[in-house]
């Protein structure tokens, strides 16, 4: 590609032909990182040197300052023949992220019945169907032919976003769905009602996005249609959108999991106050959490005053607990997220995890125990030890279990639910049943 | 959809045509779902109700253990018929998990064309380009015209699994692209070097999967060339299959993260010994590890001795050193995983992760210090674990960012730098840290 330095030369140069036959070799994508790294001054400049065809494309691949910069320099001029350009969706996904200012000037601009779709799309609520899906489209009639649905097709399909499914209307409802590859290899007289499928996958426009990418993943779609309440066609989600959904929902999911607020953003485009803003609510709980499990603690101190070699095996309790616990949390919570675990298999999967941590707890307990035995030749530590962590590993994997499919049930996030909430929980049960069954082994009175 | 009991009566009253009705009327993974529920003996026979066109569709979506069973019931023409109609590319999936005299009895109905194919194909290195590409797609020559480019398509495209990008070849060399979009909204007449493409994404054989997936997201591709050492285009990797490969990879390092070792099964199709396979080796690792934290515990015997208060705030320093770490070690992990962020970044994120550290460290250190002045009338012990904490959050920010980008370095997979590495790592340095400052505070001799 080319080089940052040697472009701003020929900016600089006025050898804008130059300039705008590189721009024109790369694609949008590329060619919007490139801008995007240039000064404000030399990226208006380059901007304006990309062809009009392209233009509205590689302003879609920007980043939203670089998408706010550009608005707020257009004349009203540049303005609509961009927004004339730009697909519905990519216009209310930058005004989703413009300040008001440039948002109302942008509505200004655009003719009535875009503004009024607009609008419609701006209100349906985050991550619902609705506000991820385009409004252009193909639609065909029933009674077309093969031939007349191409010439349709030709006439108004190269505005649309996806031409691949086209789709069966009759007074606004979906009928069928017409895939281009029938279109394309089938006879030119043959009947459009021959050819559809009527056997339509479709979500709302309040269908949570998650879902609408669930479905995209188990039925291989390109695209899919999304219905009003009516039951009538307002427009589609493409696969592209559906895998930004699939990857900004992990991105959440294992944000959450780490104990941090979710962030849209990548890491060097938030700055440090949003990280700390977004790391430091979990920490405190959790913190305050754990003087719990020290406070119990104290309570003991009879029992580490008489065998002081108690203190020594806590971290190692209290993080094999928590290993444990967050092994089967983190399972449960991508299996709820994937769909594949649902919470009327409570038992079963509570089953499948006790007889886990039976087979993992033996192995840790007998390792463990034998070598504390072999170290420091004390049969009576080692079997609490190997007794607690048996009962410590088994518990964890419950708690770990159960808890994301609870939270599932009862519409938190089950992503919450992870590691560090699971280690807390945890480590004050690995604590109790710990000295517990030191104080009754040791015969120590507390 | 059909009620299982329903279908069931239906196939024992022997009502065929019926049965055949309400498998036709599903789509290809709601059947193949719907099968997979059924005894074996119910499976085979449904599964001959279904239409041959519509048969290796379903095929192909069924689990692994479905499909031993059904080419295991199999005549060896209903495998021929089966193998002509099931896409190379579920061939090889199928292949990669089936018994080896199954694979043999497979290989030897093939034609020597497919099977000298598929061979190949089965040769790529798991996790390649090569390993989930297709070698079925549509070719076209420069000279053509559109509209023989669409009678060429018309011919052979509906045995190929994507017809939505063609490829423009000359000697095997993958010139230009054009999509079916351009083909649709052009005119009959327009020559195909005028709609192509010559500006490709594409990947070789060798590429990893995970690379494949990163540039279907950045570039919102449908399908993707892949080429052999030579430039030669010897398949497509498709949409669907980069989706998967996300999930797939997702899945790993979600798994990782947790210390266990991945699982391409889903949870209720791992057994119980499976799963503890997965997670004992990694709990043993790293209960052990935990071992160090403790036995540093004894060496300050006389701390606690002293002091026996300190023992109670072990568990909290712990657990938000851990949840520190773990917290940068994520978004780093997670930064690399979507090619966010680079090693060459080292020093910009240790900076930001430093910074951040001040902040959080700060808020922590305060509230927690402030705490237990109140509660214990005690300014000496609020100035150990405030201190304490203040450092503890640093060097845990700081050892979450640099292992998994040093891991990443050195070719090993970062994801298993997440939480429970980090928490066992930064535990010892907590406790160290913590004890140092006690020591010196309260003037004890250890």
């Amino acid at each position: 590609m080319m080089n940052k330095e040697e472009f701003i030369q020929l900016l600089q140069d006025k050898k804008y032909k130059t300039a705008q036959n590189i721009l024109s070799e790369m694609n949008d994508m590329d060619t919007a990182a490139f801008l995007e790294e240039l000064d404000a001054k030399e990226c208006a400049l380059a901007f304006r040197l990309i062809s009009k065809e392209k233009a509205a494309d590689v302003f879609s691949c920007m980043n939203s300052k670089m998408q706010t910069f550009l608005v707020d320099m257009f004349s009203e001029t540049e303005l609509k023949e961009l927004l004339d350009d730009l697909y519905m969706d990519d216009t209310v996904d930058m005004l989703e992220d413009l300040p008001a200012n440039l948002v109302t000037r942008i509505l200004k601009n655009l003719d009535s019945t875009k503004r009024s779709t607009i609008n419609k799309l701006l209100k349906y609520p985050e991550d619902s169907a609705g506000s991820i899906m385009t409004t252009e489209y193909v639609t065909l009639k029933k009674t077309m032919t093969v031939k007349q649905a191409m010439n349709h097709i030709k006439e108004i399909g190269i505005h649309k976003e996806t031409i691949y499914t086209c789709y069966v209307t009759e007074n606004k409802r979906l009928m069928g769905i017409v895939t281009a590859k029938s279109l394309m290899t089938s006879d030119d007289n043959e009947n459009i009602t021959n050819l559809m499928n009527t056997n339509i996958i479709s979500v709302h426009t309040h269908t949570d996005q998650e879902q609408v990418a669930h479905l995209f993943r188990k039925y291989d779609l390109i695209a899919m249609p999304v219905l009003d309440s009516d039951g009538c066609l307002v427009g589609i989600v493409t696969f592209d959108d559906a895998m930004d959904v699939m990857v900004d929902e992990t991105n959440e999911d294992i944000s959450r999991m780490a104990a941090m607020e979710p962030n849209e953003k990548t890491y060097f485009e938030t700055t440090v106050w949003q990280q700390a803003k977004h790391r430091i609510l979990w920490l405190l709980v959790l913190m305050f959490s754990a003087t719990i499990t020290g406070s119990i603690i104290t309570r003991y101190e009879n029992a580490f005053s008489a065998v002081p070699l108690l203190v020594s095996f806590i971290p190692m309790l209290m993080d094999t607990g928590g290993n444990c616990g967050s092994q089967s949390s983190t399972l449960i919570i991508r299996g709820l997220a994937l769909g594949e675990i649902h919470f009327k298999e409570i038992f079963k999967v509570m089953f499948k995890e006790f007889r886990i941590s039976l087979i993992v707890g033996s192995i840790l307990a007998a390792a463990n125990g034998l070598r504390i035995f072999i170290q420091y030749q004390n049969f009576n530590i080692a079997i609490v030890v190997a007794l607690s962590l048996m009962v410590v590993v088994i518990v964890a994997k419950l708690i770990g279990c159960i808890l994301p499919l609870f939270a599932n049930k009862f519409g938190v996030d089950p992503a919450i639910m992870a590691s560090p909430l699971i280690t807390t929980i945890v480590d004050t049960c690995s604590i109790l049943v710990y000295f517990n069954i030191a104080v009754h082994v040791f015969n120590i009175v507390v």
